[in-house]
């Protein structure tokens, strides 16, 4: 992570580690300890853009969540069914601790991040239960169904939707502690299954570890998923909301790596049959995947496993002159039929200038090579990535990438800013807190677009994102597709209000509905995005899910309180205009 | 088609035109004129696994169904509803010809070609609609959803699970004749939307000759789905049975292939979202795909698009010693993250003999050198294909199935075993028909498969077959993945009693269930394996399904009379023992 200190003025960073027990160890990105500080020039942009000073930069001493966690609100459940519960799982394996109870009930959204902030507890669950197995699951979930008791998961804490927010009380199930072994590993189908609370670099290092571990295993193989929440994703996570990696243009997204799962549900427990494809009706898998808890409780996930082979990447990336034909260059590797990167992203102009900074370009002799060759300053836009696979495979990958690249105007940077890329892959995240400390808010959104509307929705929400004075939007098109991508819009603005946030952040989402983008690609819905999902769907489609809803949760005790808006009043829902 | 004459004795085969209106030029697969008698090597091993004299070839001159469709089954509709139905298509699209109604009964099972050739008629509609347009479609959906008319669709009429059999009379959509136009090609995203009764060969035929004829492209395309019944087969067929075309180890299942499509369904009309994937619940498409005609009509498609580019194709083809070597190489191939091949078969020992007879290299001089290099009968094992997609693309993945089959003993015998397998691929089914007419009957099932289980499906379903005196049985695996594949197995019996051949056919389908495998790759379930879905299934799941077609079709009028086995007695069901 970035120490280095700033030349002139440097703001008074919080580098320490949050203190145990507190609202900063629950909210803050990742591993206590690291901290995350801009280039110095990246904070200059910043501060230039914002129209602030560097005096301006005063830490808010009372939002830095460094007390710690304490509160009095009283569990809403009887002490019957506390008892009850309890002793499903053990008297260990259940906590009412203000710091557990708070800990499950938010996710890593900045209006998460703010709430904790502000101290402003709402939404708890009553009790935590950390199970250890299937069975204390299929019991729980029973014992919930039959007494009406709400039940929520938190997998790996990462959610920006509000997934495992207790909007009714009740229980959550913290899958991370307990649940979270290998049941089986088949390296003849090449598969492995999973507990649900596997976080994903554990699973990862299990894999790549294969050959020398308790695996077994004639080969290192890999999950081939890896979000950018990587480190603090569960694999249950990963596929209750239908997410994908940052590798997916290779690997696919997790409903393609997804062989086979198992769910607890009020109505009983369901094993999906495990064969690669089949032609006997509806696709019960796919039904499951992206119902985020609210069918029921995903035990276990069979994974397609790849082989680990990090030496054959090859790294590539190329300055396009325009949007327009960094768009079209991408397009044309998606449709050319040479098989897929791994990594393959595009960024806007505006992102394309703020990486130039982050990663030390700008005012670099590069820099001057780029502008002398008329890769203009907010006109140019960069495109990133990897191969994965087979060595050859990934060299021809390359090399068409190289050629339809260089024919739209491309020229290429090689591989050097892809692993500077790669270097902040993960740890970027961490930037957000040390910036929220300053009351500079960070925050993302993202959906599905095909390519003939790629320009129009970027403008359009782009434009939206504009309208609030003092924003950097920066956006990139990844996850890429021959039909279209993901396009991902970042904003930074100062802000500390959180009805101020929230109008924002429903605008942009109303702007991505108006645009005709799908409003989510891997994000998942939960409780926040919930209000668009009717709308985004249309009726007839979404009474196909309130049906399936009805199916599995007559009892409606299954992450109650808005997931997929199966629980909105008709006034809360946002429909296209 | 072999037209050659034996140089002994041959048998009278059936060799003129269908008479139009005759039962023949129903049943007979496709074009009337064409036919197909086995090379007399192949002549000759039939007769003698069968133990038959050339004096058992004769002729079954009153099963040829070479008389005119005539019956007297009066229609069970009103002539009310009659009226009111031909009134939203118009006089010109409506019959009730005896011709036109047993045209659309059946499809190409053998059970359908042994009750066509005895004239039993069971199962009509009462009326045949031809419609025009979508809006059309969704008038007769209200209109029999209001009245309780149970309503079928035929398509491409080659389904082999008596998909679109009548079984309670009402109508039956022939989508052929006038619902089978282009809506929309887009070619930035790379997607065609086509009515469902677009023709296979119509499809590809425009898509070839995209460049010259309306649709205006850059480039020629391909639909990359070439099922074995492509001459009959239509993109509404494929799509709601979740089909699989020969190439689908590149180019993908038909649900890989499909965007998005609409239906018209007595709860009203679906469309479904277009964008490449998203993460916004449980997934319609896929709910929508194997529904079979229960849930609604599919109306239009939209499909991905590929790049036509056939001189890009390297063929290959490999002899292995032994079935374990040749799974364990396919294995390996498809494990080996290169690419995928486009076609990529392989033969077992009993198929490998029967194909070397076919394409006449048995006592050729390869035969010898194969022998000479240990190679034996009945043990050595063909896999063939051919690659898809950019040229250096095809050429690695050709090279590494050569690596691969190599280290497996495999000996290349060069692409020229492809290109017999490929004149064959579309013209064998013909044969099917010149030999029932001498009572042999040829039928096919087939199962996915994991490969830690490939070996014991074919110990046991093989043995099932063989437990039949005089029975070839021919077993590939095609639709390979890296978890698993297809495996198809082909019988070829004497049989002209239709209660011996259903128990029989029965007793293949509880063999494949027993053994672990799904009942279904990609022929789909329609009514004849339907018994066995629950089974596969489980209860739990299948009432998933079950609640799905409760929400779609309340009045259950559509595709009625144990399609995926909604309206069977629990004593039809078969069970895993």
């Amino acid at each position: 992570m970035a120490t280095k200190p700033y030349k002139e003025f440097s703001p008074n960073w919080y580098t320490e580690e949050s203190p145990k027990g507190s609202y900063r160890a629950i909210f803050k990105w990742g591993d206590p300890k690291a901290y995350k500080i801009p280039k110095e020039n990246l904070y200059k942009m910043v501060k230039e853009l914002f129209k602030m000073t560097d005096e301006d930069f005063v830490r808010q001493e009372n939002e830095l969540g460094l007390e710690k966690v304490e509160y009095n609100i009283p569990p809403t459940l009887s002490a019957a069914h506390i008892a009850a519960l309890t002793a499903i799982v053990g008297e260990k394996n259940a906590s009412q601790t203000d710091y557990d109870r708070l800990s499950v009930a938010y996710g890593q959204t900045m209006l998460d991040l703010m709430r904790m902030r502000k101290k402003i507890i709402e939404n708890l669950p009553d009790i935590v239960l950390y199970p250890e197995n299937k069975e204390q699951i299929i019991k729980i979930v029973d014992y919930c169904n039959a007494n009406l008791i709400p039940l929520y998961v938190y997998g790996g804490g990462s959610s920006v939707t509000r997934g495992p927010e207790c909007m009714k009380n009740g229980v959550s199930l913290d899958m991370r502690r307990n649940f979270n072994k290998v049941i089986e590993f088949n390296e003849k189908n090449q598969t492995i299954t999973v507990q649900a609370g596997m976080m994903g670099p554990a699973l990862e290092k299990i894999l790549n570890n294969a050959t020398t571990n308790e695996l077994k295993a004639k080969q290192p193989y890999s999950c081939g998923h890896f979000p950018q929440s990587f480190e603090y994703s569960s694999v249950g996570g990963w596929v209750v909301t239908r997410g994908a990696g940052q590798n997916s243009t290779y690997y696919g997204k997790i409903e393609d790596i997804v062989l086979s799962q198992e769910y607890a549900t009020p109505i009983g427990y369901i094993k999906t049959d495990n064969t690669p494809r089949k032609a006997t009706g509806p696709d019960i898998d796919q039904i499951m995947m992206g119902s985020e808890g609210t069918f029921g409780i995903l035990t276990h996930v069979t994974l397609r496993l790849f082989k680990w082979q990090p030496q054959n990447h090859v790294k590539y990336s190329y300055m396009f002159k325009t949007w327009d034909d960094a768009m079209n260059a991408c397009r044309e590797v998606m449709q050319g039929e040479f098989g897929m990167p791994s990594v393959f992203r595009v960024s806007d102009q505006e992102e394309t200038q703020m990486m130039m900074r982050m990663y030390g370009i700008t005012d670099s002799p590069l820099d001057k090579l780029l502008q002398f060759r008329g890769y203009k300053e907010m006109e140019k836009c960069l495109l990133l990535g990897f191969t994965d696979g087979e060595k050859k495979f990934g060299k021809n990958v390359a090399k068409n990438i190289g050629k339809i690249a260089h024919k739209h105007g491309g020229m290429s940077l090689t591989g050097v800013v892809t692993t500077s890329w790669e270097h902040g892959r993960f740890s970027d995240p961490y930037m957000r807190d040390n910036l929220q400390d300053f009351n500079i808010i960070i925050d993302t959104l993202e959906c599905s677009v095909n390519w003939d509307n790629m320009e129009q929705v970027h403008l359009d929400v782009r434009k939206y994102c504009k309208s609030r004075p003092n924003t950097i939007v920066t956006t990139h098109i990844s996850h890429m597709y021959p039909q279209g991508g993901n396009l991902y819009f970042i904003f930074i603005t100062p802000e500390k209000d959180i009805a101020e946030f929230r109008k924002y952040h429903s605008g942009l989402l109303d702007a991505i509905q108006q645009s005709g983008a799908a409003i989510s690609h891997h994000h998942g819905i939960g409780k926040f995005f919930a209000p668009w999902l009717e709308g985004f769907m249309g009726e007839k489609q979404y009474d196909i899910i309130k049906v399936l809803k009805q199916h599995f949760d007559p009892n409606g005790v299954m992450n109650p309180g808005g997931t997929l808006g199966f629980d909105l009043k008709p006034e809360e829902k946002h429909f296209k205009k």
